[in-house]
């Protein structure tokens, strides 16, 4: 253990008071002596996801937001409310940031964690706004030789969430899947991977221009849900590629039983007899997103052998063995800067991070804009 | 092979035209000869199973059928629109009736077979409006002696589904269940299935005499819909059983992310920090039933970790070994007259089944209310 390893860490915290205010400030903490499996990281960059926003945020109201320059605080009032449904939350100071990357800067005795001093790792800790991070070992993601801090900020959520989409897709016997917003940063990767191992994958997006988008990437099905064509497109593309499974990142309103109905429709287009039941292929819809937070409505028209879920990451992982785990690992980073190359808008440090305006522009989740937060700036 | 046996039967069949128009009709049949693994049964008690209504008479205009007392042909016309979603039915005279009960009069040649003649049985082959009915063994439940087929009529589709449900939630890793419409036959069985075993059930039923009902039966947690406190009383009684699953009859409104909603709530009263996806034990809601047309609309506000999807008796069979399945038979047998119990308010003939007055009181599916079809009247 080298006694050069830095002391402290200016790191960002949350915290939402039972009298409904929301805090979100950058402080100076001590960094601990690793443990042997455990390693300091120098973080240098981390993407801030839609999935480090209600963390980072809750149901503030932002447009109410103010922020302390001296004291490096962000302020916005929470609804009373709200109270209630967070309040697991309340008056606790919880750090942010789900993923990032940067240099191994110290480690623990063992000879696994001593190995990684020098090398640009992934982390995915849930506290990675921070200039120091302590993990263990298990929670990095080493990267080849050359690869920058930057090209592998996003190593785990976005790339690991397509891959274990796809993995599921195999384990659960389907050969075809639907993906909506399929236009995202997840998407793109999504697309690039079926493209690789030749899997057919049904796009739903909103808008013509992302239809363009990913057609120039080699998609073959792409469909724009404000056509008015749209269901029939559905009905065509299932048609052709026999996908009996979706993942939908919206959650609200038609579009998980408007899939289910298309895949009933396709299962059952050559039924003899009564068919009370529908078609006998499992349609398998998993929700793992909620940019629509309207409720989800359900016509039902799909027979008997339906089923929509909730879809969790790190569930999906703790499913697979270590050995898995490990492959998956090696092939985001064999591939970081191509299947798995993320684009940033904007670099900010910790503490811009915490500007009104910053916030305003993160915030509005649009497609294919993602701020990365550079602690070291 | 007997040469006694029957020659030819009277059986109902159902018919749609691509014009438009439902048939029921009650026609001759030949008696084919059985095969060696077969038995000639003399049908003797049918009940009308909500599950025998949409086969027996689709969407069909029932407020405008007439019956041709001659001919015994039951007409109604079947709206235009109506005819692209049964496509698959369309100007096909299909049988009708799930599951019956009578004797064996004839059998094939297998020793299997014979063994069965002079029994009781109970059938399962959607072709059991009949007088006599040629059936597989396997199709068969063989009742012990001096149960009659009144009692034996409804062997398979109540029994086998409360008895599927508990072994579901067993397979599944739960350790108690919810029911709704649970003041139904089923829910009655199912009821007394959990007090013999010590499973503790949640029964949600709409009305106070529901609720006297399975309370007088012995049930613990009747929860009555309508009352103002539902959500409360929803969330205590999930809470001191632990129940994580639910089968659902109703399919439309709100009652399955009801279920969800208090499940979560449960699951998460504890959680210390984001609790971001909510709380992990998995919350699975089946539907089996659709008493409700109406769409299902889900809040989702229930965390990443739970399921919705369709059940299906059959399926869940098809995934028992046959040993498993005559198990299943050997306690519905046994307990025939007691856990299994049914009750019918009004016996009727092949004929009467088919008279306007009489599809008016069965198609009302009232709770408690239930017909059998006896075709040797």
């Amino acid at each position: 253990m080298s006694d050069s390893r830095p002391q402290s860490s200016q790191q960002l915290f949350t915290e939402i008071s039972s009298e409904g205010q929301l805090s979100v400030s950058c402080k100076t903490v001590a960094i601990p002596q690793p443990k042997p499996n455990e390693v300091i990281v120098k973080i240098e960059a981390a993407p801030i996801n839609p999935s480090d926003m209600w963390p980072m945020f809750g149901p503030a109201d932002l447009r109410e937001a103010s922020f302390d320059d001296e004291n490096l605080i962000l302020k916005a009032p929470v609804h009373k409310s709200m109270l209630m449904r967070i309040k697991s939350r309340l008056d606790q100071a919880l750090p942010i940031g789900n993923e990032g990357a940067g240099t191994v800067v110290a480690a623990g005795d063992s000879p696994q964690a001593q190995a990684l001093i020098g090398k640009t790792v992934g982390v995915l800790t849930g506290a990675v706004y921070t200039e120091y991070a302590c993990v263990p070992i298990q929670a990095c993601m080493l990267h080849n030789e050359g690869t920058t801090a930057k090209q592998a900020a996003s190593s785990f959520v976005n790339p690991l969430t397509a891959l274990s989409m796809v993995e599921t897709m195999k384990r659960e016997g389907h050969s075809a899947l639907v993906h909506t917003a399929a236009a995202s940063s997840l998407g793109i990767m999504l697309n690039k991977i079926c493209l690789a191992e030749g899997i057919d994958i049904v796009n739903i997006v909103r808008k013509q221009e992302q239809v363009d988008m990913l057609s120039s990437l080699g998609a073959k099905h792409v469909l724009n849900s404000s056509a008015e064509s749209f269901k029939m497109d559905l009905f065509n593309a299932i048609n052709e590629t026999g996908a009996t499974l979706a993942f939908d990142a919206i959650g609200g309103g038609d579009v998980v039983s408007d899939i289910l109905t298309a895949m009933e429709a396709v299962g059952s287009q050559d039924a003899v007899g009564f068919n009370t039941y529908g078609s006998e292929a499992n349609k398998q819809v998993y929700i793992y997103g909620g940019l629509d937070f309207a409720p989800t409505v359900l016509n039902r028209a799909y027979g008997m052998t339906w089923n929509i879920g909730g879809w969790l990451l790190m569930r999906f992982l703790g499913s697979l063995d270590i050995k898995e785990v490990l492959a998956l690992h090696k092939r985001v980073a064999d591939e970081i800067d191509s299947t798995f190359a993320s684009n940033f808008s904007k670099e900010i440090s910790l503490k811009q991070a915490l500007e009104i305006e910053n916030v305003a522009e993160y915030m509005a989740k649009k497609t294919g804009e993602k701020y990365l937060i550079n602690p070291s700036l």
